[in-house]
């Protein structure tokens, strides 16, 4: 009988992350432990390694909603590279505590193909959604608390766009009235996104270091003053007390694929509203513990590879992919060529009259 | 010039966690790591050691609203008694993130009676408040999910209990309308509690391990059904994915004084609305591996005292103390006497016409 | 078998109006006529007509809920006083459509002491409760409307303090928010309240004619500024529009009693936040009409009698009243001395230790 | 200096209504007065008279946002037919009190082509929108109401589909959150939308009687059961007190115009959302007073006059028209000719490459 992912994850013996480590060259002194078998990487660890691996980027066509195995193809791939010797790191995306509960199961790969320990990366990990969360609802509470500053007296309610986020899928929190009472600030409309959508979480996949970081929080829009004019979290100083939030979830998190072999998961922004793949702190340390690093761009080519190649890799020290990989499968070629989602298994199935079936892409909004 | 708490914090050299661990007898095994200072102790560390510790409770008279030092005490405490040769633990409980961005500041203690590594104690710590968070908004969101199925049918709006935390001081959250729009359920009003209010973080104080824990899960109430019986976790088969994210949240945490002195400090349950002391994990935990447990209760001692005899002590396997100490400060005698809040520093101050001012209860609620 | 008030009242030959205000001295041309059995007076009907009538005041002491007969009691003395020969004239105030649909009834009176055709006068009578509400939920809109011009920017909307009113008891609107969507102003809490609780029928029974309502509509206070000023219906040029809407519901009601007796009947402020009796304009114009006006003022003598010598006659032309007449049942006196409200029937009752029965006000809010 | 419709309105001399009234051969005992200027018609009038006269109905083109002057041509048309020596009525539907106060204006006509007295009939009139209203509402009330008893329990929020109404543009209505507060049923999303669009509205203009309006009311559908089934105004019983508020609005109102022919204005449906036309009442009763009547349908040829054909003149006792007359204008022809909604008025505008301009069908909605 086949086994499911969690009974094959669960079924494995896994190595210490401290032996982990020590195959990509790293003391002990430059990770922290989150338990055995999970560790943060210190950003310091890129002083004196050269960022010179060759990046394979694994993409796909446009998925069907069940998702064509980019994130397998990636685990598999970084395992048969270490199997003929090749020092070799596979680069993920953090999954998201929200769809773990929901339908679309964890971003762990599957079968032979995942990173461990799956229930700990699907649950809270390293705490780094945990993290991105109350950053991003410290601003939105630093926000509000304005009304009861002189400054606030001009701040209309409808012109403050800055939501709130939770890592879950709770349906009952995307549109809500906030506010109400009389302690409270001002009335509003507002609405609670998923975590991985927030914009904070691209702004951590995006940044370099603790620096960088801060000056980009700073610059987040939260609200249209009545002159029109943005108001940034850097006009209401929020960024110290969000950077501090942040300064560990910024650090990549190191495990292993169910062979042994390293893998870097860190940060989890969504490829249809930020750019889809791990953040560059983690390809770039990747890139300096490895010959070879494996990073998975989400959606089809056209959203997460689109992104890597004219965001990602032009920002500073990072580099075009040298190999891409593009995951199609029959399931896919049938969807694309007409066959509806329900009898896209069927290989009798040919698709008909109606062309270009696109999927919806997959939003995630709490 | 006086040093400020973070400063004195930071000043410090803290041992690596693993001497700390040893000092009180656990291997290497029986601890996860979390970074370098902060450990998460095994519930199977209790298996072959007898809880024989005495305990010593640190209570206070009826606080002014800054507190009047039990904590400070309580850590003072135990690093004296470990200075004269006693093996002893302080056992305290987690600061929620939402009053450190508020005007109380942390929990950690202050001055050179500090527990460290103050500033992760109080920001993400462990994760410990984070799971809690999760527990409680995915009970609250699956229990928003019955009204697609068709026993939600008869479940009013109105009677729904159970609502939803942030690990924040968010006024805005704290009177909310959710569920607005076609896709969300029903719409009711709602709020946002803090996180150390969630009912679930009194469980989790009160739980023996996961079994037990699961069990309380299942009891809580969430609504009242239209025949006025109590809807239960359990009914809506919540408990086991809530145990799943609380599994690590039930392990004790393990840290040190500045003096480098074993201390324990898990759950947050405040003493207004529940027993407001450590978990009862954590002191059974610490009078297996030392010889004196001292234990802060929060509140005056009509609160958190009264509840730690009545109702903590008397849980299978727990004591009552076997020492109270009472902390009584002058600020707090003249505030008792009738001194104005704003004037119980001036020592000139000797309280009027006006008897038995009390604090409010200082009540945190996001 | 005992007539319901309503049987007896359509069971009434009613005379024609023309005929009432014939009897009064009112040719056809100072009356507007409302089918054939109800007028309004114009108010140019004032000229030349000294108002010299003696004035009988009807209160009560404090009444149980059910009310003390303080109606019925003026019109038995209107018609008693027309029976022996006196020309008197009895003013009361309009019923809510409201309470009529609710548990109170009308406000016409009882028994044969009724002002007939009754259940025009309980319904739409001649528009003026809608009028009222037409005007005042005009402001409403009108300061809302504020938001989409730029002097509307600098009112944040808790400082909204002009609610909505409807006449009708509609609990599900007592508590709402409004405003919600693009393409509607700013979201706020809000309330509607019953007609006769509106600020606007106050403003109409004090105003002395068509100017003086205006200025008075104008000095109306809506909201609270920025800066802590009052903002007035004036500033937003609210009060012309609102005096259209009102110029016939100034003028007062002509009806009659079941005996054929004039009654005037006009605006229903009630006595616990308003004067609590007739129209100024009603009463005055009864003055010149009549030799004798019956006046009943609503609630107990400390709400609506107090509030008559202290405002109501103290208003230019006003005079206070020659006579009082204060209701008192053998109800109400055993309520007053302590039976419960349930028992107050029970002649045997005769009140317990729990004295000072007081009844809560009646308030009525919609 | 050319006079606006208000100057050209007040400045009229009208005739007595009862002057009007002779003319169509109605007794005094057969009309209620409002007043000097407007009537009521009794509905005991249509004995006696057969429905017999012709009819014309007056349509008009697709319009353009301001109108085409159907309102006008039509009180035009009956003008010139009387004056040809003709016994004609015209037949128009109330104004909206909202629009009064918005952009577009009354309509009672415009010019020397008006309906007299033109400000009492564009306010309150005869209070038929405000019955309309009131009856809305109470329906709306004991829907809300039905909460606080055992067969309430099993209606969810979200199935409730009956809105309430005001004869306002009151924005801030348009989407609200009501039932808030302890004491006030289920919280839930609603709207108020404009008197005129309400389904009373369109029940009250195809009603033949009292009876026909009491069985039409009783089956308007106010929710969905949880079953699915539809829950009627019936099912709460509400259709009786609903049609005693509407019993007097259910009269036709008789009126003149500038030169002092007989116009019947009543009931306010739209087009867009209901038949568009007077009541089949006042057609009816028109068709029983005159030779000839004039009927105005709103919007273009497509709304108002369709539904007229096929629905309204196929009511029992109602006839298609004899003759059509569809209003078009040099400027309406522009407009669907292609020339923006902006230049129509400039006469060497021809329209370009953009065909078929249409009107956003001005949908009024409070």
């Amino acid at each position: 009988m086949k086994k499911t992912n969690i009974e094959i994850a669960l079924s494995q013996d896994l190595e210490p992350i401290t032996d982990i480590a020590e195959k990509v060259g790293l003391n002990r002194d430059e990770i922290y432990l989150y338990g055995d078998h999970i560790a943060k990487i210190k950003l310091s660890a890129r002083e004196g390694r050269e960022a010179t691996a060759r990046t394979v980027l694994v993409t796909a066509m446009t998925p069907t909603r069940a998702g064509e195995g980019k994130t397998t193809c990636a685990i598999g791939l970084n395992d048969g590279l270490n199997r003929i010797g090749k020092r070799s790191i596979v680069a993920l995306r953090e999954p998201s505590l929200g769809p773990v509960f929901g339908m679309k199961g964890g971003a762990a790969g599957g079968g032979f193909s995942q990173v461990l320990p799956m229930v700990d990366i699907n649950l809270h990990f390293t705490g780094d959604m945990h993290a991105v969360t109350s950053a991003h609802n410290l601003l939105a509470a630093l926000l509000d608390n304005e009304y009861s500053r002189p400054r606030g007296a001009f701040l209309l309610p409808k012109n403050v766009i800055w939501n709130r986020v939770i890592d879950m899928n709770d349906r009952a929190l995307r549109s809500i009235v906030l506010g109400l009472g009389k302690a409270a600030g001002q009335v509003r409309e507002g609405m609670f996104e998923i975590t991985a959508a927030s914009e904070i979480m691209a702004v951590l996949g995006l940044s370099r270091d603790l620096d960088n970081l801060k000056a980009r929080l700073g610059n987040l829009i939260v609200a249209k003053s009545s002159n029109g004019d943005p108001v940034r979290a850097r006009d209401i100083e929020a960024q110290g007390a969000m950077a501090i939030l942040l300064r560990n979830a910024l650090k990549p998190n190191l495990v292993q694929t169910i062979e042994g072999n390293p893998a870097i998961v860190h940060t989890g922004p969504f490829a249809n509203i930020a750019h889809g793949t791990t953040s560059i702190v983690a390809v770039d340390m990747a890139r300096r513990l490895a010959d070879i690093v494996v990073v998975e761009a989400g959606f089809g080519s056209d959203l997460g590879a689109e992104k890597y190649f004219n965001l990602v890799s032009r920002r500073p020290g990072m580099v075009p992919p040298d190999v891409v990989v593009i995951v199609a499968t029959l399931r896919g070629l049938r969807h694309q060529g007409g066959v509806s989602p329900k009898e896209v298994d069927d290989p009798e199935r040919r698709g008909g009259g109606r062309r270009g079936w696109t999927t919806s892409a997959n939003t995630w909004r709490t």
